[in-house]
């Protein structure tokens, strides 16, 4: 690859059971960075033998991979051709009740903390809870900590006020990793357009899912409607805070989704009587070997080539540049 | 402090209760780093809490202490008027039975490790065992894994024979911390010459204790005659392998002297019919603002100002500047 600058292209958010033919997908995709999910359910103890089992695939694929901790980290895997990985929690049960573990998570590497996932946890309000109250006490605090530390606050899986309270308190602009407009597919999953329109002006990123129930007629959405999507959110807000966030779930069995969705909260089944399984991805993205594939799409649209540079990664970085440095207190 | 170049002073270990007055204590006395002790017989995750307490420490007192990875810390302690802390393990119960634990470690900041505290552990024997069986299966393994990160192997409480073998074993020079020569005060946790000249003769460190139990005559012990034993040792080894490690245990209570030696492997006391209680410190050293008591002794028995420099601090820098590079896999 040598030193020629290129945009690059990163991938908000995905959860692939991963190995050397997923990394292989990843560059043969052009990709040059990942959010990667190590954490859903897992408490803290749990969360460092995800670590372990990362470092070793770290080992395992020096040529491939590396743990990548700030902006700088995907330049160098564009120049060097291997993947920058970031590291990241979809939920705060790594750091269970104690504020401290935010930074010991911090210096395992973790670059990005949801504060919810679905249920009401003890920092905010999942968006599947009947009642969003809110940052709670500990989720000001906690916010704060991330703040000071250089850790993104991702708000995908919360509730619309819990989002809201968030960009507001954050001192740092936040993220929804993946998620779309509410209005193009109305599921509480995606984002009314005041909870864009706030997370936008302030800076804050929204990744575009490609997770088929995300998506307006789920598997069967075209490269098209997506694209076209993508253009109409870029009209409400701006093309500067948007990318990717796949939510790419490749390889995983499906009890694997039933785990996300029910964790140890519940002795339910997920779906009562319907066999909860992943959705079949569309077929013009399959697997990471189709970004391009976006990109093209996105030029379709209408967007120039630095807009599809921007959504593509450029935005992304531009975030991480800015997400990731330190205030190191009482300097 | 300014730019000024002057001779560093380091404590090759110590395990205060730690407070202002303390870090103070050690400005007064002129030291730049120490190492500290931040487990004896916990396992990963109470280890993590002591870490979470230290940052608390670090959090309350930026303008004395900071959390130091690399030689160059004590440098930049040495130009801000502050004091590097290096963390150190006392025992392989951190680790738990998981070599990938030594890289968890290694990322949240420590420095060095102990392979036995004692006791016979899963990777070497301690000092007090019947039986020194030397570097275990396990031991093997984890002494390359602290190679590759750059931990240093510490084998203050270990046998003699698991001692030279880890100096047999590791591809780094190894440390003992905080012992005294075994000729000159015979008890188990002082070393032998063999294993001084090992490790000497392979660039390994000796720091050595101000802990009264390993000193001749004891709390009553002198100035004059600990700087003698130093210079004697240095006759064996050479000056440029010597070090501090005092063993301080300032403003701990008798408790934590009692948890020391019986952990949670016994039900019984550790020494029947006697109260454990920590001895009296000589009264030339009863805290860190000593430390330059100690130099002008090493003075006094004829070493040369470089010679007490290099004993005082040198030593130690250069040991820590070789062994906390890292090697990355596959580089």
């Amino acid at each position: 690859m040598g030193k020629v600058r290129r945009s690059v292209v990163i991938d908000g958010l995905q959860y692939c059971n991963y190995s050397e033919a997923i990394f292989r997908d990843l560059r043969a995709g052009g990709v040059d960075a990942i959010h990667v999910t190590i954490a859903y359910h897992e408490d803290f103890r749990e969360t460092v033998a995800n670590i372990v089992r990362w470092n070793g695939l770290f080992a395992a694929h020096t040529d491939l991979i590396f743990h990548a901790r700030a902006g700088e980290d995907v330049r160098r895997a564009a120049a060097e051709g291997r993947i920058a990985v970031f590291f990241g929690l979809q939920n705060c049960s790594p750091i269970e009740d104690d504020i401290g573990l935010v930074e010991v998570c911090h210096a395992l590497g973790v670059r990005f903390m949801q504060l919810s996932y679905n249920n009401q946890s003890l920092l905010a309000s999942g968006c599947y809870e009947r009642v969003d109250a809110g940052i709670t006490r500990m989720g000001r605090e906690v916010i704060a900590e991330m703040n000071r530390l250089g850790m993104v606050i991702d708000m995908s899986h919360s509730g619309p006020r819990s989002t809201l309270e968030a960009i507001e308190l954050s001192s740092r602009p936040i993220a929804v990793t993946h998620a779309n407009p509410h209005r193009w597919h109305p599921v509480v999953r995606n984002k009314p357009d005041d909870v864009l329109k706030a997370l936008a002006g302030t800076g804050g990123m929204l990744g575009f899912s490609l997770y088929p129930h995300h998506l307006k007629d789920g598997s069967a959405c075209t490269l098209a409607e997506f694209c076209a999507m993508v253009a109409r959110t870029a009209e409400l807000t701006g093309v500067g805070n948007l990318g990717l966030g796949s939510d790419l779930c490749q390889n995983q069995p499906d009890a694997v989704v039933q785990w996300m969705r029910r964790g140890s909260w519940t002795k339910e089944p997920a779906d009562p009587g319907n066999p909860v399984v992943f959705p079949p991805q569309p077929d013009w993205f399959r697997s990471n070997r189709d970004f391009p594939t976006i990109a093209e799409g996105l030029g379709k649209v209408g967007f120039a080539k630095a807009e599809v540079d921007a959504i593509m990664g450029g935005n992304w970085l531009r975030f991480f540049d800015l997400s990731f440095s330190t205030q190191e207190p009482g300097k």
